[in-house]
């Protein structure tokens, strides 16, 4: 089993509406020397198997068809081999 | 300059819709192994300043304030010290 995190990014240049909040909005609560701030999506899921490089195809097939959209997003991922150990408990 | 990421997550035991609607589309695309999907938020930002410490302090509390909801969101950063290079033209 791998763990596997996955990182989602807008692409440079394409327009970050949440990130421009977050810069309009930052200055009120005292901090004024943040900026470039861009906002994506950082996915963490396990996925069953024992070959790591049909996990990574399989996870950049997931990437491409359907966690990020490579149109206006970048992403790329770690994967990290675990133990099959018993799940926590929520 | 330092050049901040900022992880958010769902807390483990936080019903996290977007994970639940991820989970059950992936078997319709061949990916049937995948499970535990959370999906949270990955932030890019940089801040201004010399001093480590007090960039932390200011991202912990840019966290709390403003980036993570600290009642059903757990956030993680790393910080990395950067030379105010010209910035990228979009």
């Amino acid at each position: 089993m791998y763990r596997v995190s996955v990182y989602v990014t807008p692409k440079a240049g394409v327009v970050d509406p949440q990130g421009a909040v977050v810069e309009r909005a930052l200055p009120a609560l005292g901090h004024s020397g943040a900026h470039d701030i861009r906002v994506g999506r950082y996915i963490t899921l396990e996925v069953d198997g024992s070959d790591a490089e049909k996990v990574k195809a399989d996870v950049d097939d997931m990437c491409r068809r359907l966690l990020a959209n490579p149109i206006i997003e970048d992403y790329r991922f770690d994967i990290d081999a675990a133990e099959a150990a018993p799940r926590e408990g929520a």
